[in-house]
């Protein structure tokens, strides 16, 4: 099969589709053959050099996909050779096929094409395991989303409005903002050019936020805790803006806050199946009755994934970048 | 009636037993007078003018007392007049009478004299609310306590040790060790010539603490984050060391932990009750039945609480120090 695979960590051009043997599905595996992948800001990190796949994992990059089962590995119930499905990945999916535990997949939601649920599987994991299951968002609270215009952001919009939450996003330029509030956004920041400290506490009477989900990390580590309302939790999924900041525990303690930082990829199998299933039992569903909808900004073949990385890198985009398969 | 008093924040001396008006018991409070009383690090804080009483809190130190029900204000139900309680507070427990919001009242559980239950509201709050409802511990999880042989920490030892949990603690001197120690404190690990980050993961196999029960804020915020095992959890109950601390979200990130940083004082009425009433619950049947006592220092005459306050600066004490009303 074709893969992309990075001779040398570096730049978009370190992308090098290339001919590679064929995954073989281990036991509870099933093999995909692969009709889409979709690009995370973990692939950028991952070409660069700085985020290793964990042991075990494919060596391409690609943390999700969409596709047909076309083998099942020993030990596998429930999924049968043709089902159309989409995954959650440790790596691989930039691929012709991939091999993939069973307790990873996901139907397609009804009304998803194929090709586009390819555009699921990361953002409503992280999403779900992060606002919901960590962070307890409740109806009538209020969730604060950086990088609201973000394949993640998008999908926490919707999810946080289907459960009944005021949502505040940031972005960066007014189109991003208003593609926001299209999707539900209640409250928009423009990070360029306004403080969200002190937007976010206008637009909430001072309360400030319940659940802040944050994909910045140092940088913005102050100034979310500032952000939180009493009780308030702050969920960190990335470190955009670097590793180590300054807590300060005191006004964390004030609010009686809780701060928590995850990611989805070094999760053991359990942890990964147990997200997956409360996904399919939550969100699909939503999906499926038209509440919640991938938002997909393009969809480019798997062989350009230099040029997918390249739009993701200067944040050109709303919502997932798609690479497809031959 | 008699109460400690601050006339001017400063050192012990700046605790003045006076005479004071009569406190009264409001809507659903109940006014009991007071046997007994203790010692929390946050009385020196506000001794020192740093930890103001919230809105509508007594002006006087005191977090917990026992006593006897005197009198009940109006809307109060399933408490009498001559009922021996203890009661967590919001301040107030320096004197010979204080009035209590009915839902942080509790019974003198069997077994325990009227004084020394005045050992118990804050500590049992405090870590169930920590430990149990906040960190989630489980059984066959380590749990680091922080200051092992103080009040919070000898009655941390016991629960978690009840709870089926291990048990790690730090403390200054080989003594207070062999007094966690018999308390159920299974890692003993002296901060003053240790490593505690490296005698931890030596005790537990590398794995580290699932849960960390501190009160040194940010002195030991990174090697806390450190010692957490895989999904674990730090709670932060005091800030001895500091308020402002580096934080490595990158370290959390990777061992997809979390940290909360609570304190009970501040806490609306609503909140206090619930955690009072799951105390009553869960902590009050293993006092009756022995598993869990409280730890007294020592008790000195309430007058001398200038002389109390000093026992805890110096951490000359294991235990909680009582101050007994005349």
């Amino acid at each position: 099969m074709h893969a992309i695979t990075i001779p040398e960590p570096g730049g978009p051009e370190a992308l090098v589709w290339d001919e590679v043997p064929d995954p073989v599905p281990g036991e509870g595996e099933v093999l995909v053959e692969v009709v889409a992948s979709a690009v995370n800001r973990a692939d950028i990190l991952q070409r660069q050099g700085f985020y290793n796949p964990p042991p075990g994992a494919s060596p391409y990059p690609g943390l999700e996909c969409s596709g047909r089962v076309i083998a099942l590995g020993t030990g596998v119930s429930g999924w049968a050779v043709g089902d159309e499905v989409c995954a959650l990945l440790s790596g691989g999916g930039y691929a012709e096929k991939v091999a993939v535990p069973a307790g990873q997949l996901l139907p397609v939601p009804d009304g998803t094409d194929l090709r586009r649920a390819a555009a699921l599987p990361e953002v409503t994991c992280t999403v779900w395991s992060n606002v919901f299951m960590i962070a307890h968002l409740r109806p009538g609270e209020t969730l604060l989303v950086h990088g609201g215009s973000s394949g993640i952001g998008t999908m926490a919009i919707q999810l946080a409005r289907a459960a009944g939450a005021r949502i505040a996003v940031t972005a960066g330029t007014k189109e991003k903002l208003d593609q926001c509030a299209e999707l539900g956004a209640d409250i928009l920041i423009n990070y360029r050019d306004q403080d969200f400290v002190a937007e976010l506490k206008a637009a909430t009477g001072g309360a400030g936020a319940d659940v802040i989900l944050d994909n910045m990390g140092a940088k913005y580590l102050d100034r979310n805790v500032q952000s939180l309302a009493v009780n308030g939790r702050l969920a960190i999924i990335g470190m955009q803006g670097g590793i180590k900041g300054e807590l300060n525990i005191g006004a964390l303690l004030g609010k009686r806050g809780a701060i928590s930082a995850t990611s989805l990829r070094a999760r053991p199998l359990e942890e990964k199946a147990a997200i997956v299933a409360a996904v399919r039992e939550h969100v699909w569903p939503l999906i499926a009755d038209g509440h919640i909808r991938p938002v997909v900004d393009r969809e480019l073949p798997m062989s350009e994934a230099a040029a997918a990385h390249r739009i993701l890198e200067d944040s050109g985009h709303v919502g997932k970048v798609l690479l497809v398969a031959p």
